[in-house]
């Protein structure tokens, strides 16, 4: 006797540097997944378990001197290989959509674009953690580095100090912007310098043709 | 002008399962070699700064849910990039001998050996952690595992439900043993069934080519 099947779930992340409104579009796809009837879970990287919210403590704490740059990405990708195992593979194995607030595109733009580590050697822990898994669908929010910059930090200028952070995020930026048009079909990169309005409802009709494919009524 | 150059330290790790004696064989060694007149840096792993202990605790901490075996192998070697970055590299240049309290090695035996991860994916870590980096010599204290447990724990016989705890131990002597066999030039075993004094004999007649090629006397 056959057993009906229970289709996989998708695998859908959100993208982009400082300031470009993350946390208040990933409510509001959340809200508009939801209304479609679509089972979500949404979660974070680096993060989403227990024990990876303990190494996204290490990552960010100041009790200890600046970490070697290798031990920073052995921890970020110990942190998404027990997210990975524990969360991220049994949802959808059980045909939960899984909704992540950043995942490897973003070692790849911060880690690599920004601090310089060689993308090969994020690529062989990528594989090692990974195997062949990678998102279905990479929601790329875009904007330029200054008004990202100074919407995060609430204010109109960048003095001259932090000319260096200007920098930084402008190979942030870079780096996500290649690695969508490296991969045009995965990704979708939407105008973050719009109104909210408007990049929420860019990033709803970013999921028309997944939704539509998985028959869900966009 | 040509400038004296420093010669390098020596990497030396002492290895073994429970029970084998490493705590006060160490400090025997350290004795040794500090009495020779050698400069001398004794660390341990996991751990050896203060991130790599906080990752020591994440490991050892009974807070969360067991983790993923990958989760656990990439916090051990993110532990180890710290440590070897920080710590064992920048002593080893200065010309400071090095002598730590388990390595690599322990994470083929436990890891590999006891829990039956593939050994090709511990290759991947520690190539891409250490580069060609290897200890120059490694001491492996080993006993039978019925003595060792019994003399970790205090006392005489294993009970039914330490059967499983037999296997798992049985499992590391055979991948330590295996793992020497297979490096001979690297590894001194030391039948660590004898007394404390003969075992501190043999560790001490284990250093003596080493000492010798490096200009000490033994």
């Amino acid at each position: 006797m056959n057993q009906p099947t229970t289709a996989r779930g998708r695998f859908i992340t959100l993208e982009g540097a400082e300031g470009v409104g993350k946390s208040t579009q990933i409510q509001a796809l959340q809200a508009f997944l939801e209304s479609r009837g679509v089972p979500l879970l949404v979660t974070r990287e680096p993060g989403g378990t227990p024990l990876a919210e303990r190494i996204r403590e290490l990552l960010l704490s100041r009790d200890h001197p600046p970490m070697h740059p290798d031990t920073e990405l052995l921890l970020m990708f110990a942190a998404r290989a027990e997210h990975l195992r524990t969360r991220i593979l049994p949802a959808l194995e059980a045909g939960t959509w899984v909704l992540c607030d950043r995942f490897t595109d973003a070692t790849y733009a911060y880690q690599g674009g920004g601090r310089g580590l060689d993308p090969a050697r994020i690529a062989v822990l990528e594989d090692w953690v990974q195997g062949p898994v990678r998102p279905d669908l990479t929601l790329l929010l875009d904007v330029d580095v200054r008004t990202g910059l100074a919407r995060a930090r609430g204010r109109g200028e960048a003095d001259r100090f932090e000319q260096e952070a200007m920098d930084f995020f402008e190979r942030v930026r870079e780096a996500y912007l290649a690695r969508a048009r490296a991969e045009p079909s995965r990704y979708r990169i939407i105008d973050a310098g719009q109104s909210l309005e408007a990049v929420t409802r860019d990033l709803q009709a970013a999921l028309v043709s997944l939704l539509q494919a998985n028959g869900v009524t966009p």
